[in-house]
């Protein structure tokens, strides 16, 4: 691919991932969802192991319908990788918001996100988000890490 | 990319990912490496939130250790997105072996590997390994889950 094309490539895929992080701000599920491919595919942080499309959509709905307050998600460390087609990105994302409990969310994730060009138009086929977990025999989520 | 490109791709994707689970098996680190390109990124089962490829090699070292018998990474619903040059896969894998405490690992994780073209040859770029975590406020990692 050269030059332009990449850099023409790398500005959609930062489009569509700003547009990611506005229908969390605003907690739009239709939004959220016009950026996935139809046969995508969510690892996600809650269970189960993998999520299709429809239950991404549902598990959605009820984790917006939980927060008090816009989700804001900060990108950063942002590596976007492209061919003709087929893209993608790693980035540590920090989420921040209230939920309706009162509980505030102040979390760092890892987010692998991955692309494929369709009509024309990149979209999000696949995407990875997750926290580590401590290997102290306790399990637990490491959901107090930070870079 | 042209039908038979494609295939041809996929074939040398997946000998990669076999030989990923073969040095799994021997706890071969360098035969481990091999497969990784040199900026290799992780984010791994194991905390902190991201790895490179040096600190991914001592935590591997230390990992390997841990283990008394092979480590059998079993490749489940293995999707496979390929371009020129930039490629993804996605898949669920069960991990079982037992450690040197006498403990048996019996672990299902979500793997996304991100794949570049160096020099002609497929290199792994980027790695997310992880399980989900109980939404129940226990924080939990969920370790208990399968497909």
């Amino acid at each position: 691919m050269d030059q332009d094309a990449d850099k023409n490539t790398e500005a959609q895929i930062r489009r569509l991932i700003s547009n990611w992080t506005g229908a969390l701000h605003s907690r739009d599920v239709d939004a959220l969802m016009a950026g996935c491919a139809p046969d995508f595919v969510s690892f996600d942080l809650a269970p189960p192991l993998r999520h299709d499309a429809a239950d991404y959509r549902e598990g959605l709905q009820q984790w917006f319908a939980s927060f008090a307050s816009p989700i804001v998600c900060d990108v950063s460390q942002l590596e976007i990788t492209s061919a003709d087609g087929v893209a993608f990105s790693r980035s540590l994302n920090r989420m921040t918001g209230k939920k309706t409990s009162g509980e505030e969310v102040d979390l760092w994730v890892r987010a692998t996100i991955c692309y494929r060009k369709i009509g024309g138009e990149w979209r999000v086929a696949h995407e990875h988000i997750s926290v580590p977990f401590h290997m102290d025999g306790s399990f637990r989520a490491a959901v107090d890490l930070h870079p």
